[in-house]
């Protein structure tokens, strides 16, 4: 930088040096508070003898535009700098269609705001007072005594080698055949969800799901532009009748399917049911993205294999799993196994959005779950949030008039009212202090306007039974009010 | 799942229940090694005598389906589930071009492999034997003791507070004035980039970048679909005749500048040309994109203030910075700053994209910044890379004839061969050992082809000299085979 001054004899040295630095800050190339160069590396630099130097600095000292702390150095003082002609740059004109769509599909944003003291039952976020922060300390220093440097360089898109295979043995012990199969770590479910479409599908393309679904999931799936026809939940999962008849009808790129504590319905789908969806869909050849969402959860004490067991060899399935429902959501951690070919195209484009998920994240979690800690944690909030969830059923029960009550467990219960409309409950609720999350963002067809989602994982039991008793008294009031 | 057999008085209980597992085994819906229900929760459930189980479960370990751990319980053995017609999807028939260019596009799978013992000029990654892990390691205890359970929970798709309010006082002491400007924490420069570009961009708008530039840049550039217009770069930034009149004769959409460190070239522009630059774009009203990528490696004292610093308190700069070049790139942390709204928008659709950032990074980068280590870990550093910018350049003076070599400091120089095909150089220096950037990958127009990137931030001095060496040797080779 100060190699550009052009010195010479026309004025003394050290006014040319001022003048110079003078322009440099006011132009805001010298920011506040930046260093100068020492009086002696200044003056190896220009080549002129220290003292033009020093007295260059003891005039810009004078003008006030720096200032010098003994045994530190000269530094920039703090100026406004005013550059005239300020340019603006109209930015809501320049967002393209698709950020705007992000924009108007963001529930942060578009939903009622907490406020503190309100009982929410919005959040299906695990509750942190059950993380074991002390094994997680464990396994930091672990880790990173053995490898720190290396886990907080550069990684690889593929993921963190130790964590993958833990996985796969993990995905095996769960009767997922993982022959010819690999996994690529993203940041959590949303972003392997993102990552598969963006891969998969073109605009236009349609896409078939359970009806409700996962309400991110359908963000995304509206974000790429694709077609969504929904399937009908059903009790025990969605309607094979309606799939049978979806997909003769239409010409359908890919499925969704939440087969293990269905957001929002919370519902297991039968391993019964898991064996027909497959076979229909293997019928008209139409490849499956099953979204994990937590088998872990279930209360008793066996496994359901996840749909992707039912590939057996085949690899028609791609599976997204994440532990963020109950396990460290923070880190931003999920897995999508699939036929090995297409997870190295994956991982290229993995490569291409963020070169690759946090490899500490990724070594603290292998660590943290190879030491058994994960079955331990298990079992704890199988037994907190079981409770919690047989709660819910009673205080509905007791409370809420529905239609019916969804949920074989998790964390969370889906019910819809009887000809109440849920948007008009929530503002009677949120004015009495109580919130949840309207059906409706669950929905494929815009229906769903009288059903809600009570997610209970961070409500206090005593919450609970405050929160659902100002509900049903709120359902009491808008009834005898309006009919 | 157990609730859905149906016991009849057709056959004893205990064979009923033996098929149905059994079946439920064979189906791949009880996966091996997976528990079975105790004795006493399945009598429960099933509403049958607890001996009825008892003898189901004798059967099935007969017929070696189960077996048992004493104290622990039944298990499925270890068996091959064998699904008849194994359904395959041949997944590279639907890959769409996106994913199709990301891969073709993926230097890591496109160029020379490094083998064990090669001296690699490849990396321009940081040298983890600087991290100062004892320290990262204070901040995480630090961190995890105040708000453990919090930073392992979901957080907030802008980014974790206290870093952002670190940052935005961080940009402000480079001179950027951030009155009504925000920050995005992204995964690294890469996810910030790729943000701005969907959300900012449509396919077929023109970019204006420096020609060579960063390759990710590049490949993203392509990925969007973006017309890209390359400006030369020259020894103090890029040509300002030629980005005049580029700009005259497009419609440009947005530039993208790598000021200080320049990739691959690794220049420092100017002061003068930065404000010059500045006011050609303000000129045609086509924002910037900056890239920071560190003013912090800067040798002598004064940082140099950024672009975004000239906008004064206009909007038209989006700065991307990343501490990645010198600081802990595995955990992914680079931030946008700009206007406040278009922030906004950017934050709904990082959040469609991956939620968030991962907290728990976030919070120790920050705690591990707050504590003063950076500043000085920055100058061990700087000093660190400094020699060995010195000794490089001494080297390439010995042994590398070349039209030009480019580079300020940092980690990597850039030089342009004398007629040399620097792909045809690397072949032959591969068989030697030796491997480098080959410079194409870096231009927008196909050209520099006679160029490459040495990076040498992770490579020893001995190697430096040892890799040089048989460069040079191996370009005196080709000259005297072929010409």
């Amino acid at each position: 930088m100060f190699s550009d001054i052009n010195l010479n004899k026309s004025k003394p040295i050290y006014i040319q040096i001022h003048n110079y630095i003078k322009e440099m800050i006011e132009k805001g190339m010298l920011p506040s508070r930046s260093k100068l160069p020492s009086t002696r590396e200044l003056s190896k630099i220009l080549n002129v003898s220290r003292n033009s130097i020093m007295k260059a600095y003891e005039t810009l000292e004078d003008n006030e535009l720096v200032y010098t702390l003994k045994g530190k150095g000269t530094f920039v003082s703090d100026i406004k700098v005013t550059l005239k002609d300020k340019w603006d740059i109209n930015w809501s004109n320049k967002i393209n269609d698709y950020a705007k769509l992000a924009e108007e599909l963001d529930i942060i944003k578009n939903e009622v705001q907490y406020k503190k003291g309100m009982i929410s039952f919005k959040s299906i976020s695990p509750d942190e007072s059950l993380f074991e922060v002390e094994e997680f300390k464990r396994a930091f220093l672990n880790r990173i005594s053995i490898e720190g440097e290396k886990i907080l360089n550069y990684g690889y898109a593929q993921g963190y080698k130790r964590l993958i295979d833990y996985l796969m043995e993990y995905m095996k012990s769960k009767g997922v055949n993982i022959n010819n199969k690999d996994i690529l770590i993203t940041n959590g479910f949303t972003e392997g969800f993102d990552i598969v479409l963006s891969s998969l599908t073109q605009k236009g393309d349609t896409i078939i799901c359970e009806n409700p679904t996962h309400n991110t999931a359908l963000k995304i799936m509206k974000l790429k532009g694709l077609n969504i026809l929904g399937i009908d939940v059903e009790h025990d999962g969605l309607s094979i009748k309606k799939l049978k008849s979806t997909l003769q009808q239409n010409n359908i790129k890919i499925g969704y399917l939440v087969p293990s504590y269905h957001n929002p319905t919370g519902i297991v789908t039968s391993s019964e049911k898991r064996g027909e969806i497959y076979n229909i869909f293997k019928e008209h050849n139409v490849p499956i993205i099953e979204d994990g969402f937590n088998e872990e959860l279930l209360h008793l004490g066996s496994h359901i294999a996840p749909m992707a067991a039912f590939c057996g060899e085949g690899n028609s399935i791609i599976y997204i799993g994440s532990f963020s429902k109950i396990l460290f959501p923070g880190m931003r951690i999920g897995w999508i196994l699939a036929d090995k070919g297409l997870i190295s195209i994956l991982e290229s484009v993995k490569r291409s959005r963020n070169i690759h998920t946090s490899f500490l994240d990724q070594a603290l979690l292998y660590e943290y779950m190879k030491s058994g800690n994960f079955e331990k944690y298990l079992k704890k909030t199988r037994r907190f949030y079981k409770e919690k969830y047989e709660l819910a059923v009673q205080l509905v029960a007791k409370y809420i008039p529905c239609e019916f009550i969804m949920g074989d467990g998790g964390l969370h219960i889906f019910t819809k009212l009887k000809g109440i409309d849920s948007r008009e409950l929530l503002k009677h609720c949120y004015k009495k202090g109580v919130i949840f999350t309207p059906g409706d963002i669950f929905y494929t067809d815009g229906s769903g306007k009288d059903t809600l989602r009570l997610g209970f994982s961070r409500v206090s039991m005593e919450d609970m039974k405050k929160g659902f008793k100002i509900i049903g008294e709120t359902i009491r009031y808008i009834k005898t009010s309006y009919y």
